[in-house]
């Protein structure tokens, strides 16, 4: 039952993975058309630099217009691999206005636009996928938006940034510092020139953001994920992390309150056990957990960026929505019904490392211990060591709340004894 | 935009698994409703034993007509949880021809009918969906099917039977023989008061016949797949495994031969390396391992078994029939379009562990190695240890055919210096 007219394609964007896209489309036409039930065509490619020779691409497809592009009227999907928020946006919604579904790798405008994306999609009755957008060719807004939607999320804990995880692996396999391991990952292409991106937490709160939003079923905005990045990670919180068994993972985190009432999203570094999942996730891999009520726990593994893995997510993504053009039909849209208040940081609760350089005098611990009483903060673990005048102190609570536990720091940091707060690391995946 | 005429659901079975099912569509309505844009309804129960209590649904929708509820005319889907091949497969083709789409978590029904049952569905334009049949609570059929439909699967490996991934695991942790290890399942509720199903592969290899299919559009038959069980696996070889840096599991195997011109799917227990991420899958936990052309490695996690994670994917599947019964359409049929052959076991290709209990004297090494190099199979490492006129060698070799490795054996133990051949163990994940 194959049909002969053909699906019309446009590519916006022709970079590492528009162009590997492009290349899929053409070397594995036939595969595409027998699981589509139709030929797909890629009608016109827009791009910056036209100059620039694209192997395999017709010349005659390449404008600079993506404008015209989007507006011709004739397309039946348009695939978005620009990236960032104008003009994306912009010709995202002009698509669905002529006419197009949209496949979209672009995490940072869904994350802060998805609604209204969404919304302009469900206006002209098209569709809106994002497969590519979170974690690359792991398939994770697919199972969580249809496999699991008869399940209730409780808890997404994922590795999503490849750049960061290739840091964090470096320094805990060889002992190296931040600025050496960041140095690395830059020299093999992990990281780019300007890290802020990545080391400072925005791409995964982005990521965070909308994996909240379709895990609970509410709008998660950008503004509501807390964001710490992990440059002030050190070589002493890696010795510290094993010493209770743990490595350390920059993790994005979206949780349902224990009451089910809220939710929160947040991006931070945190000790995990060696024992969890994640923690054997190595280099510049990605690995979503998810615990749900009736399925548990699952994980999601693989390659969370680069061409050829975030290209595949887009043609999978393609092969859907061709589908579900040809059946006249759309995929699921915008699932926000739930709307659950999302709580601010100060609300989650988690259990904390927490390292003092103190006073090598009788009764220090027993004032830090008093401060930790005096917040509601009760203490797990603590060890001192003792070297020359120095002493440190290392402190793990039970579980408390980020504003207990904020209360608490800035009430030791006042104590003639503590000299200063080394660091605090929450421990999280216990 | 909630309709408010019900759809109309009917449960085939109410054990672990039903039971289930049923108590999250009541528990959960609010939220299946919200996603599938109506309200879901339990329309009947047919049960084999009507009087045991089944908490949670009401007495009148228990049957023990099963193809009497079927036959009703104004169900909307079908959901088959009692497993087997009949009555469960009359039942759902005649759930198809009286107008329900059918949800099923029944592997060695799939594995063996597939193909018609798709058929069937296709005839009376309804849904076939069985994300349940295949590892559990993971989302594994939907990201292979819809996923990666832009890409190219070209191996699948995975631990998909927690039973004996269970046993594997106590064996390789404790050093406990197999039946030690088998009795402690069977202590749990991990095995079955008779376990063949399971530590023969029977079970593993209707979901290596399933996986196959989808990931290379091809039909592959129960007979298809190789079948070894993992009853033969000895502390010894878990010994070997640890001294080459791996560990033993029970894989389900599905590739495509290195031109691409066919495929394979086995089931039999390999060491894999500890680095490998399917090493560390512990207890009865499943995890299934794809490896395809644009995507590279991902990995799918989670629990393989049980009433509340099978319930999980069976309510995925629910919720996405629905929908496509709201929208008119069905979602993607049987694609077996490249109908590749299915290669015989002698033509896999893979290295192999060989220990053989040898006569300790000069020259047995020198007639061993000249038999494998007649026969094609090229060694990568020998190791010797002699005791009391006593000696086994192990042999590891390269890349080599089954049909290659079988001859090399079959010729090794006709030679008077080989006692016997104490165990074969291919070596995969590398």
């Amino acid at each position: 039952m194959m049909r002969t007219r053909p699906l019309k394609v446009a590519l916006l964007g022709c970079g590492v993975v528009g162009s590997e896209v492009a290349r899929i489309m053409t070397t594995q036409a036939a595969d595409l058309a027998a699981r589509i039930g139709a030929p797909v065509e890629l009608a016109g490619v827009a791009v910056r630099r036209p100059d620039r020779v694209r192997e395999g691409i017709a010349p005659e497809l390449v404008t600079t217009d993506a404008t015209a592009l989007v507006k011709r009227g004739d397309l039946d999907v348009v695939v978005e691999v620009i990236g960032g928020i104008e003009p994306a946006r912009t010709l995202i919604t002009t698509a669905f206005a002529h006419g197009a579904s949209v496949v979209s790798a672009n995490k940072a405008l869904i994350a802060q636009d998805g609604a209204a994306l969404y919304a302009a999609a469900e206006e002209y009755g098209k569709d809106l996928y994002y497969e590519a957008a979170v974690a690359g060719a792991i398939p994770l807004i697919r199972p969580l938006r249809e496999s699991l939607a008869g399940d209730k999320v409780n808890r997404v804990l994922g590795i999503v940034n490849g750049t960061t995880n290739f840091i964090l692996d470096k320094m805990d396999s060889s002992g190296a510092g931040y600025q050496e391991a960041l140095d690395e990952a830059t020299a093999l292409g992990y990281a780019e020139a300007d890290p802020t991106a990545d080391v400072e937490g925005f791409d995964a709160a982005a990521k965070a953001a909308i994996l909240a939003g379709i895990a609970f079923h509410t709008r998660v905005r950008l503004d509501d994920v807390h964001r710490e990045g992990m440059t002030e990670v050190t070589a002493a919180d890696f010795a510290s992390a094993r010493e209770m068994g743990c490595t350390i993972k920059l993790l994005a985190i979206c949780e349902r309150a224990a009451d089910g009432g809220s939710v929160t999203a947040r991006v931070h570094p945190a000790m995990i056990p060696l024992a969890h999942p994640l923690a054997s996730v190595r280099g510049a891999y990605n690995a979503v957990f998810v615990e749900s009520e009736a399925a548990g726990q699952l994980m999601f593994y693989g390659p969370g960026a680069g061409g050829a893995p975030t290209a595949s997510a887009v043609l999978g993504d393609l092969v859907a929505v061709c589908r579900n053009r040809l059946a006249g039909t759309t995929g699921p849209g915008e699932s926000a019904y739930a709307a659950l208040p999302v709580s601010p940081m100060g609300e989650v609760v988690t259990r904390y490392h927490i390292s003092l350089d103190v006073a090598d005098k009788p009764g220090v611990l027993a004032q830090v211990a008093t401060v930790f009483a005096e917040h509601g903060v009760s203490i797990d673990t603590v060890r001192q060591q003792g070297k020359d005048g120095e002493a440190s102190l290392v402190v793990v609570t039970h579980r408390a709340s980020d504003a207990a536990l904020g209360g608490t720091v800035d009430a030791l940091r006042k104590l003639d004894t503590v000299r200063g707060v080394a660091s605090i690391m929450r421990v999280e995946g216990e």
